[in-house]
């Protein structure tokens, strides 16, 4: 038989070769569909309490599996989850059904038909907030009707997972020791399978549509995520050229543009196992190191000792690159148990990152500085700090005043130490508005994109409803993002971008024609990017980037990226 | 004896006069201080569950009928006092204490001393903080002792109150008709009782001191919230010009600067009582007609005749002048039970504003323009109509869409219309990214101040935590304002500011130099900014406004303002 090449979209630019293993969830167990008697609706109405207690409980577990295994950042999906569990209009669909005598799992059933036909309709990432939806109501069927959950963490060394579609759930279980890659026939590039896949480097490919279907359990396949294809009965190159595995796409030099501009590719780690695949991945250095995982999964923080110790281990993993790391960014969507943190209607726009390092977590914040800066004097070294949600001058001018109070006392200890490259980050509007000054005052930027778009276009970035207006591609973003940078070329500071929107090859030109210095990305994706950076001609880049600025709608700019 | 003046803060621009009643809240029943058996914390623990329940409750009520009765916004602080009830560092701090033998109203005293002192040492609005957390404490000590609340609400007629410090519970309670004003030792201009004396037109003088403890019950005084003084046995011409009321204060005609810039001054309308209030003010129009209060308080939305009706009262209440209508903005903070608004995890950065009115309230949103479109027929009135919370133009045009579908199918029902004046808030961020293309494609922008700060500081308005960057004389604040006031001009629109900043006569010369056309605010601050308008000099207030833009603090700002 020849090679069966079906496409799809590309998640991870990385090549997997295995056998065919289909997921085909059995999620619901017996599902009735006899009307209850008036007598019993109360009782069906206290199982549909339970049902949603015991997938709360289930969705706070795997919350927490995902932050650790993927990232905080990615975990933000259950809490959208959570949200829709709760959702009133839902909720009084149920209660109606169940008190009109269907049965608890029925009820679920019509009361999430409305609201999920609603997001179909719509336009983009909307219509996939539908699978989210159809998730929650897969979860309360499946408690409502005793049926089994598939463990996709135990499945044999090898496989290729194949399904209809993969819930973030279901992704979050993949362990990348174990499965070579998966397909899906629905999803896109910014559904939750595709992010978690990047994640966890594993390779795949989505939205491959019903032609999966012609392939069959056990079959050997390769999929091929730069390419975005599914190849069954591969030929023997394709098999050969898969196993070469990933080590050997990553491009360990640094890159320039076509024309000579050098752009920094670096990696995010939010994770101790972060720090080797970047890296494998070929990374230039770290541009974000985040510091909360040291903080997460323990009883108090880590002393200055322990932490001194971390930093010095990003530094020795890269003794020819820079490695940024960010203060402790807590308050928001990211709690530590054991700091108290306070319950707020808005935590998005509450106590959060560094003011939280200048108010309640002023001890930490020393604690955290002190290992920083002995850090800062390890031989051979080139270490950054940042500072997160500044949005005002004085904000920063007090955090240098601390870095300087953190000096005076270490060489008063007679420590070793040195005071690093500082940077601040660009989250807020605010901080975008004032980065004239910021910039002056420190060597370098760097834009969050995640928390930008958030605050630019007043839209939660875990808020399904409002999922459209968070993409950093609406103008204004993309004029926010301009302005910052203009304000640190003037100011002689450099400037880098670390949030997702850094990692999208296809947006590799359109940033470096913004004019950004430096990409951090999950180090997955480093090689793509680098491929990408080579491609990149300045001129061509700064046009299209000019005729983005220029644009009115996020669509003008989809349309211009596709067809330029 | 010859008349003795006191001075303090003027919140209100009202002068009052009245019989001295002093309010000593007699906050607690019986405080016992023996130690609690081990054997009774566990049921010490259960009364204070309970006596926070209770304050919830109390809360949840108040906040109710402060947003009836003084507006939406400033009932936001009720909030902040649910959240505060909350803390987790409290409530450990009271379990902590209970279960060390003191009983419940002492661990609450203990465990709110940190907190308060934390924010006392602050400076600013911060520290005012400190007066919300005392709320909190002093209810919670209330309910747990037996104490009695005093009723404010019954004060004779003609009263003049005294007091150490008005809570904003306290506040709310005063009926305009009875008391003549109020005046305390504590408290400044952005404190919530001076929001809502402002609010309810009550003279008001604050931060009187210690001083204020030699008047006594039963003196005839003079409180004038314009001056910011109190006067004891006040002469004759004093208590006549007191008499004078504020009617006679009221500026009719239209006001300009010095050189001839005219400045439309109008009032903010958010319940049915205050287009009274406005025309007694001498507000050339409405700048802000809230149309949520016609939603309030109903088992189902107001019908496209009553609304029309309504918009005609307005019209009509102002025959020379323009009634700007906004259309509905829930969500947020701003929950109408009937319209099963979801439950988010920050909601401010949720489905709000124009967003519901594309979205799940489209029906309401065309009964809504429906109503609108046939009052901008009527002859002589001059409406004009608002988006809220715009944040892209994609937003705009879909508006704008449904305007013309509206006015189409009135003309084929053959019913009278009038396409108004249209226009846009500017609210978030993202608008003011993308002003020039909105103030293009509409007459005219107005700033919502509240909503910009909170976003552009990424600070919630309703928390106390981040209080201090929540204000919009922040540079980042003033340089969106900018922005914004230049694309409008640019494009042949005019604009406006709406929010809490527009009615601080202390900012009216920094507003103008800054490009506001019009300026609009609760009806009761109208006189004294109409008074500013006519001092300010063109020239002069350009050059302060770009000094402001050119600041790199707040604190630079403030100066700047006090010693220009």
């Amino acid at each position: 038989m020849s090679e069966r090449v079906i496409e799809g979209i590309g998640a991870t630019p990385r090549t997997g070769v295995g056998s065919v293993v289909w997921y085909r969830p059995a999620e619901t167990g017996d599902e009735s569909g006899e009307p209850v008697p008036e007598a019993e609706r109360e009782a069906e109405r206290d199982r549909f309490e339970t049902a949603r207690e015991r997938a709360h409980e289930e969705l706070d577990a795997e919350r927490e599996r995902t932050a650790e295994r993927v990232g905080e950042e990615e975990a933000a999906v259950f809490d959208a989850h959570r949200q829709f569990l709760d959702d009133p209009q839902i909720e009084t669909g149920v209660t109606e059904a169940i008190e009109g005598g269907t049965p608890a799992a029925g009820a679920v059933r019509e009361a999430f038909e409305g609201p999920i036909a609603q997001f179909e309709g719509m336009d983009g990432q909307t219509a996939e907030r539908a699978d989210d939806l159809r998730d929650v109501r897969d979860r309360l069927v499946r408690l409502l009707t005793g049926g089994e959950r598939v463990d996709l963490a135990e499945l044999p060394e090898g496989s290729i997972l194949l399904a209809e579609r993969l819930t973030p759930s279901d992704t979050a279980q993949l362990d990348p020791e174990r499965v070579a890659g998966f397909a899906t026939a629905t999803g896109g590039r910014t559904s939750h399978a595709a992010i978690f896949a990047r994640s966890l480097a594993i390779p795949a490919v989505l939205g491959v549509g019903s032609d999966l279907e012609s392939i069959e359990e056990g079959e050997r396949i390769v999929v091929d995520g730069e390419e975005g294809i599914v190849a069954a009965d591969p030929t023997d190159e394709r098999v050969a050229d898969a196993r070469a595995g990933p080590e050997e796409a990553a491009i360990r030099e640094r890159v320039a543009t076509s024309d000579g501009r050098k752009i920094e590719v670096a990696a995010n780690v939010g994770r101790a196992a972060d720090l080797e695949g970047a890296v494998s991945q070929g990374a230039d250095g770290i541009g974000l190191y985040r510091t909360e995982f040291l903080f997460l999964d323990r009883e108090e923080p880590p002393a200055e000792d322990e932490q001194y110790e971390r930093y010095v281990e990003a530094l020795e993993a890269f003794p020819e690159g820079r490695v940024v790391v960010r203060t402790l960014d807590i308050g928001g969507d990211k709690q530590i148990p054991y700091l108290d943190l306070p319950a707020e209607e808005n935590p998005f726009l509450g106590e959060r990152g560094i003011r939280r390092s200048l108010g309640s977590d002023r001890e930490l914040f020393e604690t955290q500085l002190r290992a920083l800066l002995r850090a800062g004097a390890v031989a051979g070294g080139d270490l950054a700090v940042m500072f997160p949600l500044v949005s005002t001058v004085e904000e920063l001018d007090r955090a240098l005043d601390r870095v300087e109070a953190v000096a005076d006392s270490l060489a008063s200890e007679g420590l070793e130490y040195a005071i690093p490259e500082l940077g601040v980050m660009i989250e807020t509007p605010g901080a975008v508005f004032v980065a004239e000054e910021l910039a002056s005052r420190v060597d370098f930027l760097s834009i969050g994109t995640n928390d930008l778009a958030q605050y630019v276009m007043a839209a939660a970035r875990e808020n399904e409803r409002v999922a459209d207006l968070h993409d950093p591609l609406h103008p204004p973003v993309l004029r926010a993002i301009r302005r910052s940078i203009e304000a640190a070329h003037d100011n002689d500071a450099w400037i880098g971008m670390c949030g997702e929107m850094a990692g999208d090859p296809d947006l590799t030109e359109l940033l470096i024609g913004l004019g950004l210095d430096e990409l951090s990305m999950s180090a997955v994706t480093i090689p793509a990017v680098k491929a990408n950076v080579g491609a990149v001609e300045t001129d061509r880049a700064n046009d299209l980037a000019e005729r983005a600025l220029a644009t009115t709608t996020r669509a003008d700019v989809t349309n211009l990226l596709t067809d330029p």
